[in-house]
């Protein structure tokens, strides 16, 4: 059997010949898949009631359980996530810039497949689908990593996908699951194949990932989110939306962490937020100022630092909007925070100041998220700052090439001064 | 004084206020940086030659010496370069996308700086001007550290830089240099201050930066290009373009270092392409079947992978597009790389599968920079895939962050089915 490096080696020049399918072949391939995985639903719900007996019997807490299930409802889910990634505009072989640079000299950038991407992802079945289609319909080449608790779906979905791939006529090199642990580290070391890898799951997985690899990294490392409740909020959205921002999926890294609250209208804010989040099982934590005027346990400097991942959230009193924005640049993780104010400008200087990938208005944190962009789906979020930030779809899996189309021009004469530039965009 | 760690967060703090200026305060900026540059030439020109006096000392070579010099040429060459940038548009505030996703709740991506950039670069007392000039334009601020061979000049330029970046209204810390090199190890360690390093040097150096930081790095490894000649290309053109790409700099990493030539035309191609490198001083080095049509040195299997920043350059026989192609994917730096041909199709499918920044028809690898791509000037060339690829200009050093606009929206909501997406782009 190959190894991973000889997999990713041959992968690598591969790959220019997926990136050079026309979109039709690569919207058949989803198309097939979609197919496949209706037609052999069976053995799809088969396998993972194998993996869910197995999570069973290994006392996985149920909660954790939830996500390893692909039952009717999750099959019907990527179908349609399927059928929206098909209905996308093809992200390949776009000009993005055409320019005459000189008479019969014309440079053009395109873009095009990043090339071989690693995606790792935790135990859910739905996250290979929607993985491998958004590789597939961006001509990418992908090896992929799913969790180990979902080892026979995982194995039952990736030959289904990888058959319907190669019979809409792309290389049967396109897609390669790797499932023991070991081969990440393999996979790490392969820097001259891969292009990109993009890790999902805990903080200290990524950071694990991004120490030991030369491979560029597309990942997160933390979620700490706050809103800011100025005293120009409608204090009904500020009750509604602290609260969905907070248990609506607790899980997720675009839950809020941090409450700030406008000092001047604390008395007025405070009570019903806190009461509404108490309501809701809320462990609210408040500085002591903020537990003169609601009843909740003390936060800690500690508070302002922690993901949560929990039913907790922390509150704090500031001055206004540039105490808000200072706090949340220092203890942020640059992902999403959101101003609840009925003052356009005030929220305007928020939204230009939070260094965030995403800074809302009057909404929740919990919108973070590529199905909600309307992106089709997403691999992930970014709080990196390079290539792609926030929910990455599809235009975060591809790059681009400049192209110069010429008739025989040497630098020499540019240098010279015998031929100079004109640039004309065209 | 305080430490890199100190200035580099500080900086972190500062550097929304900064990417918040209006792009008439950034043009501004630049406006008197040239003309204080253009005041007070005399002290620079001063300070140049003392650089120029301890180099010559010291016995560095003329080649490089003549890279520290900075007189009225380079002078009136950085004042053009500054007009340049001036004159390009603003990429900070462009609006790439304005969706909504239902009634009253509205994403925008908006384009914005990146934030905190370290430039690490060679003793060439233009670079600084030219980095600064675009980091201060893109909105950024940048810790600079120049080469110390030029440590006076950079010293007397950063600090008119600086002063009227600072005159224009720009914050006090939106630049700082740092001159010792023990600085540049503290420097990699601000993780959570710097959000990307620019290393440019050689391929060691960048390969030492990139091992041992956790900041993203925007750099190349190698230059590795290569020109396929095709049976079809128009022998005069080939002939100007090889040695053009080999001799017109032969230091630059885009100096071409394998000539491919197609075997059923080699008979006629070769000689004159041989003999025109040759007649300049190259070392021509080529397989035995070269070597039987034109004299010349034999090429070990070594040159396919080494870039000679020299007059070598290495000459095989392929029998077609489809084998150069392999050959390019297989041991090019996928930086640029060049078909001369006068068959469309060809080049076509040359540009389409060779991996690499830049793919040329009938022009020379040359070409491949950003001051002749009409970006004004360039901060380096990416040979990464990820954010910029090939030469880097403004548009490479800004990044964006979703706004979203909302009237009170939860995505409990949309969960429930209570509410839905209609995504409509404005």
């Amino acid at each position: 059997m190959a190894t991973i490096s000889e997999v990713a080696a041959r992968m690598k020049l591969e790959s220019p010949l997926v990136a050079a399918t026309p979109v039709e072949v690569r919207n058949d391939a989803l198309a097939r898949i979609r197919a496949s995985l209706l037609a052999h639903k069976d053995e799809i719900f088969a396998a993972n009631a194998a993996d869910l007996a197995a999570a069973d019997e290994a006392g996985v807490a149920p909660a954790v359980v939830k996500r390893l299930r692909f039952d009717e409802h999750k099959l019907a889910d990527v179908c349609a996530g399927i059928d929206d990634t098909i209905a996308l505009p093809d992200p390949v072989g776009r000009t993005l810039l055409k320019r005459e640079m000189d008479e019969g000299l014309v440079l053009v950038r395109e873009s095009c497949p990043i090339g071989v991407i690693g995606v790792i992802f935790e135990a859910r079945p739905d996250a290979l689908v929607q993985i491998s289609s958004l590789c597939l319909k961006s001509g990418n080449c992908a090896i992929l990593k799913g969790g180990s608790e979902t080892m026979r779906t995982n194995r039952a979905l990736f030959e289904l996908i990888h058959a319907a791939a190669v019979e809409a006529g792309l290389p049967e090199g396109c897609l390669h699951q790797v499932e023991a642990r070991a081969d990440i580290n393999e996979l790490l070391g392969c820097d001259t194949s891969v292009d990109l890898l993009i890790p999902r799951g805990s903080n200290a997985f990524v950071r694990y990932i991004m120490d030991n690899t030369r491979i560029p990294v597309m990942g997160h490392s933390d979620g700490i989110c706050h809103i800011y409740v100025d005293g120009a909020a409608d204090i009904e959205k500020a009750v509604r939306i602290c609260v969905d921002a907070k248990i609506q999926y607790t899980a997720a890294c675009n839950a809020v962490e941090t409450l700030l609250v406008q000092r001047s209208a604390a008395a007025e804010l405070l009570p019903p937020i806190v009461a509404a989040l108490q309501a809701e099982g809320v462990e609210v934590r408040g500085t002591d100022e903020v537990r003169a005027i609601a009843d909740c346990a003390p936060a800690t400097d500690a508070d302002w630092d922690t993901e949560y991942l929990a039913l907790i959230v922390s509150i704090k009193l500031v001055d206004g909007v540039d105490e808000a924005i200072d706090h949340i640049n220092r203890h942020g993780s640059h992902h999403t925070d959101a101003i609840i104010t009925e003052d356009a400008a005030t929220a305007a200087r928020f939204m230009q100041l939070v260094d965030s990938a995403g800074v809302y208005q009057n909404c929740s944190t919990r919108f973070a998220d590529g199905f909600r962009y309307g992106f089709g789906a997403e691999v992930g979020i970014s709080t990196s700052k390079l290539h792609a930030r926030g929910p990455v779809g599809l235009e975060g899996l591809v790059t681009y090439k400049y192209k110069i189309f010429g008739s025989g021009q040497i630098v020499g004469d540019y240098a010279s001064g015998k031929s100079s530039f004109h640039f004309k965009d065209l």
